[in-house]
């Protein structure tokens, strides 16, 4: 059931144009995948996630395990009824969110224990029941456990952490169950191009899987490089799977990593960004609590189609969150996810032309100077 | 360009079909108002307040003046355009924020210094200004500045209060500019039927408005005291305008009332008890986060036709409501603005078979059975 179809290759950088296929659809990639940690995109009925272009979504196997627990959402049919979205979604492991917890976890080779953020409840993930958690929610592409390596890290920690990252995955596609749900290995290896280079030989070469992450990045590590290792590692990976880097990131980080033959994004940036008021452009970045947009009846973008760029102020938009409404978080939810969808729209349309270093250099150039503007 | 017709009255009681027109449409009566305070019916864009059935809304005239201020909402053409809601809106006259506000209030013959609640910065509202600053909202039914009488009241102080509140509808009628724009007369008394008599020959005789409010009831005193009140004073007013019942009610108030001639009602109820996860059905109020919807896969009230009812289960309803999701709000007030637009469309074809009295004898008898149930 799951395919990834390459179908064209960008002359003049790595960027790419391809369809996954999935039980639940297809999806053109490059794409961006909107958050719903607990099943939900934050503020959104699913219908309107779909119309503004999102063809997959990422969800959050921690939350979904702890709450409301796999086996009821297994028992009501899968995530994708229970949430009412009938589209591609993508699993997490939960490595990254039990990395997250800090203090509260332990790593051992058999898997991570951890306590639960909401009540300290004990549990345990290994590797085969991370795959069989995902199993359960039924979501269209999985991925291997993996220990997300923290930065900094010297070489020695980011080898064994590799290593531990590649045991788990042979140990995640030993335990797979079914063909119809992709299981996607993650490349870690912390910043050192030569623990990188041996992780794609191990994931991709020895063990193969149906996609290829890149893990352990925007984790506090200089920009560049994050850029680098991307730049670097991306081209490695098999050209006829897609690349996932995970966790990224800014318009301008998506545009960049497109042209490493990057594939797929998720990130919370759109999503929380809204709920922060602030609001992506073509432009200028709006902070919508700005006196300055008091009186201003413009929209937030006079270019953009979106819901609410088509029926609302920027005026209307700052009384919203100024007064706290639900509906400011909705608006600017539906803006940003907007203009996240729209960003992919016009790379792949760049990449169908065979011009996408053009459009790179342009995108990248207008960033700079709506930056320049704001500190003007 | 306002009118309101009487369409038929039921032969079983006082209840009544009535339309009301004005320049932003017509109303079918009895009417629920959904509440939109800040100029937004919390969690729902407009679009949805109207599919479900909402064909006018009420703002408050006080969170608006202070926030974002009439002014602003006048330069943009008012507060329809504003907000993005192009149906009728009802806005109150500030007089019972300002009262809710206690010690931070001072009345005059000349009107109201009070305190606002966001900033502490000191205004001051008279009669005069309360029309003003709701000509500048641009709704199409204004109401008149009345001070609440407060429960409990002496005679003499409720007395003393009435005068003041005659006095100030006198000054808003004669200060009122335009054609377009109905303003109602508000009936006060407290609990003495012979003020609220003096109020209804003084505000409805003596002076004259498009319709009539019965204000300061629902504020503190038994439920008996505001249904005798109600059922006493409603037919006392003329037969040919709205009546309208303020800030009122729950299900059974409002099928009750209409029985005694009310027309019009407003109330947080639906909306605030939705963000607080109390969901209204014709059979039992659900309580969501209720460990016993875990794993329930019905629908919150199989027999209702709204979107959230269509989509999703208890289990997933609770599961948002648990994880403090945005969703949650916004699936659960759809569902309760249905539940109360369902209502007043069985209310109104209830009269319209002139079979009221009927409908409300099975409607209270119906309620009184879930609660039994839910102390079983």
């Amino acid at each position: 059931m799951y395919q990834f179809k390459l179908l064209k290759k960008d002359p003049t950088s790595e960027a790419r144009l391809g369809k996954i296929c999935t039980p639940h659809g297809e999806v053109n990639t490059p794409v961006f995948m909107p958050v719903a940690t607990q099943g939900t995109v934050k503020s959104l009925v699913p219908e309107t996630v779909r119309d503004l272009g999102a063809e997959m979504i990422l969800s959050n196997t921690y939350h979904l395990y702890l709450r409301p627990g796999h086996d009821i959402i297994k028992e009501f049919g899968g995530l994708h009824k229970f949430m009412n979205w009938s589209s591609p979604i993508l699993t997490d492991s939960g490595g990254f969110q039990v990395y997250s917890l800090g203090a509260l976890r332990k790593i051992t080779d058999e898997g991570v224990i951890f306590q639960s953020h909401i009540d300290g409840s004990r549990h345990f993930i290994s590797p085969e029941l991370a795959v069989e958690i995902q199993e359960a929610l039924g979501s269209d592409i999985m991925m291997c456990l993996d220990e997300c390596t923290p930065y900094p890290a010297g070489f020695e920690e980011a080898e064994k952490s590799l290593e531990l990252t590649v045991n788990w995955a042979r140990k995640c596609k030993n335990s797979k169950k079914n063909d119809h749900q992709a299981l996607f290995g993650i490349i870690q290896g912390g910043i050192y191009p030569d623990l990188r280079k041996r992780a794609v030989e191990d994931i991709s070469v020895n063990i193969g899987f149906d996609g290829y992450a890149l893990g352990g990045l925007s984790v506090g590590e200089p920009k560049e490089d994050m850029l680098s290792i991307t730049k670097l590692i991306t081209p490695l990976l098999p050209e006829d799977k897609p690349r996932y880097l995970m966790g990224a990131g800014t318009p301008e980080d998506i545009v960049t990593c497109v042209s490493y033959g990057i594939d797929m994004f998720d990130c919370v940036i759109p999503t929380r960004c809204a709920r922060n008021g602030l609001l992506f452009t073509n432009h200028e970045k709006v902070v919508i609590k700005h006196a300055r947009y008091r009186n201003d009846n413009l929209p937030v973008d006079s270019t953009c189609d979106c819901y609410t760029c088509r029926n609302y102020s920027r005026a209307y938009l700052r009384h919203l969150y100024m007064a706290k409404e639900i509906l400011a978080m909705i608006l600017n939810t539906i803006h940003n996810i907007r203009y996240y969808m729209h960003l992919m729209e016009r790379i792949r349309a760049a990449i169908g032309d065979g011009r996408y270093q053009v459009f790179k250099k342009e995108f990248l150039n207008s960033c700079q100077l709506s930056a320049d503007n704001c500190q003007g």
